[in-house]
């Protein structure tokens, strides 16, 4: 018997879990989400069934594990344990301030009902959070690195689309090549904000715009913007469409530490990301995670998780004595 | 109370794992213990006891895990089922072709005992291992790669040191550049044996040896370096102990793979390890292992574990809400 999944939200990551799934096939989609009208939407799956976000409450029987694909800001503080209360869920949330009372939210409503709640999961916080862990655990005199980028950071392009005169923009958050040179040579540098990151502005203007002015809004944007070297390049409309219709992100994140009797051994971790799809890559963690919640769910596990919970082997559908033979 | 660590073996790894201890501050070194004659053993932690290997039997009562830090070859295939009798064990087998066996054997005596046995925990197998899974389950479609070095292979050095003419040699095992990077742009190539490694050998003979014939079996002899660009270089004992003193190691695992509708979007996934001393960062790993190891037996659990089965959290001295905060 397949996994039964359902898709909450479809948008960029909602339909990367529903390409995920294709790629899994221990698992099988049961239907689409949407606060907008069912009929509007297209899948790409043949036959998906699509349903007004509503009707989910009535399908508590026919849904393993429910995968919340709303954004950090507004859908999931308050999704993620409502749906928990119903369904075995996975969410990516990440905004790192609050997810102590994520946590403890859906802690809450999952242990309630007896589901499995697995929050965070993504890349970061997700694959880059295990290894910032697996890393200090093993070398716990040193220090820890995390460079993103070269990639799309929608809540700085968000940013820029809200000065006035601009129509659109695409905002690049760009690693110091010097800055992750001197961290993998085991040179522990500290390192100011301006230091680890640029940004790079790719903004189309309206006609007529006065472009210094937006220029400088720009650079001196509080917390966003002016703590970091950035560049800002006007461009067409045309060009942004054809060179920056992406959304490709990555990082690195680097531990370096010391071992010996007087530490005089060195050793240097990396583990570093080069996505072409940010929310496809991201899909595919959620959809790893959301076997695993059905299987710790399966054996009567509830409450919430991270991926800090979670043996690996729970998230591959692969047997155990396979994994020891081919992947151990 | 401390958890209470004994290290059976004193060689570079057992010496690894002392030096470890001291970097844990939730851990305490019961005991080390050596078939050599405890005497002749001189610990680095001030006030570290030394008991015969088969006093370890009269112990059970006082070591929670018992680190085995002997060789896969002879030591570990009968150590490790005998000490999971009486202990929480870990190890570092890495005979990759009896893992299976390994592992049935380590399970049957550490169920029967009520004991946990990890088994098979360092870099590869442990942490490389890990990536290969993680990575396998995020990107079900896709390919990955191993590259092992630049690092010294005791196993190839002690195949030069066996032929005859030889004092002492040093084998450096090195991935191809090339192939490195034709993976990381994604290019998903075929390597052969040869395409992925080179081997360089530092070798001092003895006075008035055939060099030639020395050269020539190294470069034939099968398994070790027939199948490679094997290259040799003839230097003086001086230089050996100069030049070649240390055991650095390292290596990459990197996983490439498509999403999307028609797999458009690549991703790459990289983990990275440069290591001045192998058996201290493997050392590094036992250790957060054993804590793993005597927190599940504090769980009630038996049986043998590897990597795969272990919840990251419980490597970590921290507690989950200071991991939540800080890591994720």
């Amino acid at each position: 018997m397949k996994i039964r999944i359902g898709i909450m939200g479809y948008g960029n990551l909602g339909r990367g879990v529903e390409y995920a799934l294709a790629q899994n096939p221990d698992m099988e989609l049961t239907g689409i989400f949407t606060r907008r009208d069912p009929q509007s939407i297209k899948p790409v799956t043949p036959g998906a069934k699509v349903y007004a976000a509503q009707d989910a409450e009535d399908m508590e029987a026919d849904i393993d594990v429910m995968i919340l694909c709303g954004g950090s800001a507004t859908d999931l503080p308050t999704q993620t344990a409502q749906y928990a209360k119903l369904f075995n869920v996975v969410d990516s949330f990440d905004t790192h301030a609050n997810i102590g009372a994520h946590y403890a939210q859906v802690n809450e409503a999952a242990k309630e009902a007896g589901r499995v709640g697995i929050i965070s999961v993504g890349w970061d916080p997700g694959m880059f959070s295990l290894n910032r862990l697996y890393a200090e655990a093993i070398l716990p005199d040193g220090a820890d690195y995390t460079f993103w980028g070269r990639g799309v950071s929608q809540g700085h392009s968000d940013a820029i689309r809200r000065i006035k005169g601009v129509v659109d923009a695409r905002q690049y958050t760009v690693p110091v090549a010097d800055a992750v040179e001197a961290v993998l040579r085991g040179e522990h540098p500290e390192l100011s904000t301006r230091q680890k990151h640029t940004r790079e502005c790719y903004v189309v203007a309206e006609e007529g715009a006065d472009l210094a002015r937006i220029e400088n809004e720009i650079k001196t944007m509080p917390n966003y913007f002016a703590d970091y070297d950035t560049t800002v390049h006007f461009i067409s409309l045309e060009e942004l469409k054809r060179d920056h219709a992406g959304i490709p992100h990555g990082g690195r994140v680097i531990r370096t530490g010391k071992t010996g009797e007087n530490g005089e051994h060195g050793h240097v971790i990396s583990y570093e990301l080069k996505l072409d799809s940010n929310p496809e890559f991201t899909a595919g963690v959620l959809v790893a995670f959301a076997r695993a919640a059905y299987r710790m769910s399966l054996r009567g596990e509830s409450g919430c998780r991270t991926a800090f919970d979670i043996a690996p082997a729970l998230l591959s559908p692969r047997e155990p004595a396979w994994l020891r033979e081919h992947l151990l």
